[in-house]
């Protein structure tokens, strides 16, 4: 499964209208190559009191990057879906000190396909997504997430 | 242990200047009352698609609550200290579709003891804490933070 620049540009018109914090954040759908999806965001707007990225930020940051990973799949499978994330966990392992971007990949293709044939025959379907923010090459900070996907 | 308003006063003007997100976020100290810590938002500036509350916003908020109470008991014990979350995990259990605020809880004595003793003797000290969003007499989301403190 690829995605267009054309879907790209729909979820950033998406998120911009639909979840307008993303604004004061700075969010930015920044690309999808190789396979993964990138959203990024400067820091100056999410600084905290350690001239670093805040932990809050951060995190809204990575939970979209899942949220708009099941967005597009749906998309792409010509579902018009509403994604909700249930749970998630992360882990803030080193310090983020500059701009920053959340990565999160494709599912494997047996894992999309499961996702998808339980999604048109249930009518729902979850899939639990990793994603990360790297930098210097270094893991700055490691997030999972379970979503539920519904057509809306 | 007890806060004052001086106390709370000083951690909303310390949250506004050193994480300025807080404001797109409308979060405010809204009180510390039988033991609980409460910050406040406005559903409004943290609307999501679903016309309830932006998991991202719910994070920061309840990641702001558990700092928040570090950061107060660090002032009260007279330590100025410096608080960095090291990873949490939450449960999004049901859509928060009104105005909404966090709720962390003084720690018990013999853990506050604790965590006092360590912060001054090994001047580095961790704390898990529980926060969480509650209304209509339901719980919302629930959320778990790990925090280290260091004197700043």
């Amino acid at each position: 499964m690829m995605f267009t620049d054309g879907d790209l540009r729909a979820l950033q018109a998406t998120l911009e209208a639909e979840i307008p914090i993303t604004g004061a954040i700075g969010l930015r759908v920044a690309g999808f190559e190789a396979g993964a999806l990138m959203l990024a965001a400067p820091l100056a707007p999410n600084i905290n009191h350690k001239d670093t990225a805040f932990a809050g930020s951060l995190n809204a940051v990575l939970t979209l990057a899942g949220w708009s990973m099941l967005w597009l799949i749906a998309r792409r499978a010509g579902i018009p879906a509403k994604v909700v994330i249930q749970d998630s966990a992360i882990r803030y392992l080193r310090p983020v000190a500059q701009d920053f971007a959340a990565e999160c990949s494709l599912p494997e293709r047996a894992e999309l396909d499961r996702f998808l044939l339980m999604l048109r025959r249930k009518g729902r379907a979850r899939m639990e997504l990793a994603a990360e923010i790297r930098a210097d090459g270094e893991l700055k900070v490691a997030f999972s997430g379970r979503y539920v996907v519904q057509p809306s």
